[in-house]
């Protein structure tokens, strides 16, 4: 078993022995991340010295409730990621958008 | 390959062709992360309906900016959330927390 | 002097003596917000019951970084919220918004 | 009637008008500061340059929500920023922290 499909079944198991997959609705791990995120971001809040195990820890955070999100909404974490940066190759051409922040520069496409 | 790795070899080179990394401290990554956590909340803002589609543009997003945080940072996101699950086994004890939120039944421990 | 007057000049009182001007950035600030809007959000995590007193102690610190925020950015924290409510009006006329939550039927207007 | 009251009516009666307190429970309301605040942000994404315009039009939704979710909670904004301010005084004595963010600085007090 590859080391993401491994890591996906330990969360899961984490989860299920503990009964806590009712409390995790869409809604409920939404506000997680949030909160996390802005936990994460605590780490900058004065400028941009930080520690780097603090922030590792937030991310981890971050990233496991995001798991549990898709899990949630049943559909597969890399999948939808795969889908999106396709998604995102055709909104922000290299030709166009190279060197920018993408902000100002993003094409606009209905798909 | 397996799955995970060829998605994170081709996020790194999504950003590499369009010259981001320049952008992409681990402060305005934490940033990004908290800002599309934010949009991702936006589905439940008045209650729990929400459409699939628009929650999960927005999940994407966070767990691509966390890849690129994990990268920023140097260090591997499998890794840091199998480490994390390892904390958490220990900090919500299965016979302590089963079948409550674990808010007021976390193990403070120092690790 | 009226009660906002007097609590706003208190606010910069508190910051000047600490000569904390120097890290209230526009840019500080917003992180620190959001910081504390995750913070506040924490009390709903799991579900909608709260402990009022945590609640408003997170409210406090959010309205006390926005007046602030609006101190660094130069303008009038009570007339950008008149100016913002007036657009508002207009925004969500009455007799198209009445009873349903906002979000599907803002009216679209350039001002 | 004192600016600060004669705004604080007028955000109540935009509200009364739509009908809409019937969604404006504390969780709602939380979730919408954090949503705004996100947006907040969303100015400093990529550094510190930013449309004052932008930046004050999301500040102000922030101080309304926060006014709507003090009301929400019956109790009276510019009360709950007085107390937290007298509560920082202590929290943060002059002697202590002059110069520094508080971050490191903070006094424990259990009040």
């Amino acid at each position: 078993m590859d080391k993401f499909t491994d890591l996906h079944k330990r969360i899961l198991e984490f989860r299920e022995s503990r009964d806590w997959k009712q409390f995790h609705t869409p809604e409920n791990l939404s506000k997680s991340i949030v909160i996390e995120a802005g936990e994460l971001l605590e780490n900058f809040q004065w400028g941009d010295e930080y520690k780097s195990e603090d922030v590792i820890d937030e991310l981890a955070d971050i990233m496991i409730y995001s798991i549990l999100l898709a899990d949630s909404l049943g559909v597969d974490a890399i999948k939808i990621m795969e889908e999106k940066i396709q998604r995102n190759e055709k909104r922000f051409p290299v030709d166009r958008v190279k060197g920018n922040s993408g902000k100002h520069t993003r094409v606009e496409i209905n798909d």
